[in-house]
């Protein structure tokens, strides 16, 4: 073995073992793992890559019986078993459920159903799974209406997910539950203050980390004229339509209130940019959406530029921002590079970007990875598949590149694992 | 030698003998062989390198004898011999032709041109050459207008290229050649539809595999109303100007006819997207197209979610849209992700388009390369050269990121290299 | 060791001896190099890296004496010493300056800082400096108006850099020291061709190698009427204001003034493209701009289409425009692919991109780097980064890839760091 692939070991070994803090996840605290093996055959990566390669609908539909979908699914996953998705299931299988098979097929899913099945019941099931995966907390993302009381804190994060607010105010639906929620029935600028005040409060005090948007590609922040707001609010809350610039100023409005709210309570936004939504007409649930190349982060410096004292969490969907997103982590105060987004998330162009972040933008300010997961089993795979991406990153470029140590590059690790996010978002 | 190597060889070893189909070329059936060095130095890579690097364009003029052109791009192409380009004709001069040379200089350059004189009188010297290349068939680009009964179909199949249907339909000599072909006189909507029926039937029953098209970057496609079309084909076909908005019309209208034939037909559309033509004013012939960073392939969506029964095979030609291609393989359906098209196609892009792609893309789904060649000599150094890469990428990042196995890897590069294009061309 | 990490180390020894020709810094030729460890702590790269992770803007206030900036600043430098620039920083200490530590401490500096004063008594210093670095020429960026005599021309090259005279011709200031340093008072486009001809005279006569330009992204070049420009000029030199489309025609007309005179001077234009200027509001100084991903090089063809006389050396800021670039040097006979600029001037970067030009354009239209300093000290660390980064390539890519020997590998080098830039520049 030579000395560099030793090195490699070496860190990989020690990286493997740093505990990380996930602040990007979809887990319901009500239902955190999974209870059949169809909650993790469900998850949207291979549903989407089945359906890309030919799988029928169908087959997900939720009225087919598992008996009917676990094997059809099965059935078409050799299709995509040359994927990082695919090893995902794979190495939490064998991680999580014993599994001790490397592909999946018709002759053994049996087993591992069963052995899912088995784990589910199992007490305190959810701290098993965190600490085989070297997991301390996980970030969740809450509706404005979601019932707090009931997470469990030990673990779980709550997060402000701000989208609804901001997107969707014209919503009739959205009002009255703001309504509910808040006792504030919004018909001014003040009165949604005044209820997005409520809201923000009630996150805060049940230990709230963070508040989270997912912008559009161009994506244009504008200040707004408090006129241009009160005229948009009023005609949203009595239903009638919003003109193209009327919608601009109920965003815009929306946005910089939340922001302004979350400034005052010394709360991180986190930002996800570049997802254009459904744009793929046929796609399974979940699995419509995509990147935008050519999109840019110039619409959100208005953003970054009005609240200095807010820090945001920023993520990009689409490769051809990886460099533009390092840029801002390098020169803006305000700005955290955060994790490998979804589209982004492969070994592919981790490698890349993570050394050009390591290489150009202060250690402090990079949230190394987050899981964007839907149950907490595949918090393994993935972070495991970045801590490996990360020591491969810090052996040949930071050590043997001259930039620093072994215990460097492990404290350089430990930072984008686990204490900048602690830092940041416990404020 | 590490492990790491002897790998990488012994999957190159391997690699390198699977045969490929070559779903894209413009090598004319009638001559697809060089019948002189000329006819291989003269391939646009050398002109415009060699242009680009100072040499005049008159050595190329068609009335430069080839005593003249050949020696003077002999001595133009030390500035380029540090180039992939360049690599490739070493190594076909080599491999076809037996010259033994790193560098053609003005020494050696009359040795070579007698091997390619002589080779070109051998008999079925065209299946030496795919035979010496590992290529079972190759892929022609055919005007609507070509004769398809001549061509060899044992190792060339025909394609029709429809950009000339779509967007030159304003052009007086087209109608009236296209009047000739299908024996149709267009002035209606549905005369356009009849005369591309009867294309396509002709060149289907002729064994086409494929329809292809180039679109420009930002090219926005539309859904076009039944009217707006009627009234854009009598303009063009009375020879009147067209308004911007009835040239949408036209070229979507047709577009939309050419890919609603082909689904009846069950035939794939090639779609290469992104090549900004006549760019430069003063390059060589085919020499003056470039690509566009900032280009995104969002416009064309509605193609792809109008005609979900229609598999497109897309390739862009700029590097900022790799990612976003690969996102589309990964979730769009009947998006394949085909090849490294003309820029795109070095090591350093292939590379990591390749790794990613066989990170997140079904399997089945990559047509991992074509040539784009203009001789069949050029498919040898092309597709040697996807090859080595393909093995690599598969050794590093494939089995020894531990998704797979040696065997499988050569499954997913017999899948790239031949089974895709035979099962999605084949339909 | 194996083959392949020795054949490194050799072309590594080899590579870092070679001279090098720097096309472009901002060296103020009166204090070329650092008086004081401040001026190099001062560096716009230390500020805003250190600022962009929390320091306070007012450390580096020029109201604040040396020995509350730098300790202040040394105590903020931890947060960003995993990054490419703060080894920068290490290296030129050791290097120039006989520092023996790998990081700086608020225990060590002072000695750092009395070698530096120490270092800037002695006679012959820039000589001393540049030796050590290899660097046998270094080019600067001048203002219209800057005494060129004072010049020292065996170390030093004067550029003009012009972008004062195309975007700020409607400041009053700027158009008062035209009149002053030309004796022209502009009232009409021929007074500006005019005033710009005895510029560019008195800049050649001097030694100018270039004029030097900046474009923000998606910057659309026009060639002008004439009458346009004519008005929009006397609307300028009378102190009106100017409509959008006249600012187009006086930014335009004065660009193709400014390389029509370069033409007729036979003087290569260094086009950098890209700079969002003023981007992030609270950066500290030479910190606010930024990359904007997205952009492109089309805007910029009507110029290189119009000067195919002049040679344009060309950067791009935004790595999404990498390959855009890359392709423009291959196609484009007038237009060099130049350095790697500011955002993108980090190994992850350049390795990529190297590997990309070296593959696809010919040798000679590569100027390998520039170091954008703004004190000699820097030029060490830069270039010594760069010429790592090109062993690299040229070990692994060009050699193994089996594209030339080793002697042609150096010779690729030598073109890259020195003899292009001869060759282009000394015309």
């Amino acid at each position: 073995m030579t000395h560099s692939a030793e090195l490699q070991e070496r860190l990989q070994g020690e990286v493997m073992s740093i505990p990380a803090i996930d602040v990007h996840s979809h887990v319901p605290a009500a239902a955190p793992f999974a209870r059949s093996l169809r909650d993790l055959l469900g998850y949207h990566y291979f549903t989407e890559l089945a359906h890309s390669a030919g799988m029928d609908k169908s087959v997900i539909d939720p009225q087919n019986p598992d008996d009917g979908m676990i094997p059809a699914l099965v059935e078409a996953m050799p299709t995509l078993d040359n994927t990082v998705q695919y090893e995902w299931m794979i190495e939490l299988a064998r991680e999580l459920f014993g599994f001790g098979e490397r592909r999946l097929t018709r002759h053994n899913w049996q087993a591992l159903a069963e052995s899912v099945a088995a784990k589910a019941g199992q007490p305190h099931r959810e701290r098993e799974i965190l600490t085989a995966s070297s997991i301390e907390k996980v970030f969740l993302t809450n509706s404005f209406d979601d019932d707090l009381a009931a997470i469990d804190k030990e673990i779980f994060v709550p997060c402000l997910r701000a989208d609804t607010l901001v997107f969707q105010f014209t919503d009739e639906a959205v009002r009255r539950s703001l309504a509910k929620v808040t006792n504030v029935d919004i018909s001014t600028a003040a009165d949604s203050r005044g209820a997005l005040q409520k809201l923000l409060d009630r996150f805060v005090s049940s230990g709230a980390a963070s508040a989270a948007i997912a912008l559009p590609p161009h994506f244009q922040v504008f200040p707004i004229m408090e006129n241009d707001l009160e005229t948009a609010i009023g005609k949203a809350a009595g239903g009638k339509p919003l003109s193209g610039a009327e919608m601009v100023a109920l965003q815009n409005g929306a946005l910089f209130a939340v922001v302004e709210i979350c400034r005052q309570s010394h709360l991180p936004v986190q930002v996800m940019s570049g997802a254009l939504r459904g744009a793929y007409h046929h796609g399974v649930p979940q699995g419509t959406d995509l990147p935008q190349a050519g999109d840019t982060l110039r619409g959100l410096l208005p953003l970054f530029n009005s609240f200095p004292e807010v820090t945001f969490s920023l993520s990009v969907l689409s490769d051809s921002q990886a460099h533009e997103l390092a840029s801002y982590g390098w020169i803006v105060q305000n700005v955290v590079v955060s994790g490998h987004w979804w589209y982004d998330n492969m070994p592919a162009y981790i490698e890349r970007d993570l050394a050009a972040r390591v290489q150009s933008v202060p250690k402090t300010k990079l949230i190394g990875y987050y899981s964007d997961m839907y149950k907490l089993e595949f918090g393994l795979p993935k972070f495991n598949m970045y801590r490996r991406v990360l020591a491969r990153v810090l052996a040949r470029d930071f050590v043997e590149g001259g930039r620093g140590t072994e215990d460097e590059a492990l404290c350089v690790a430990r930072l984008l694992l686990r204490d900048n996010a602690r830092r940041i978002f416990n404020g």
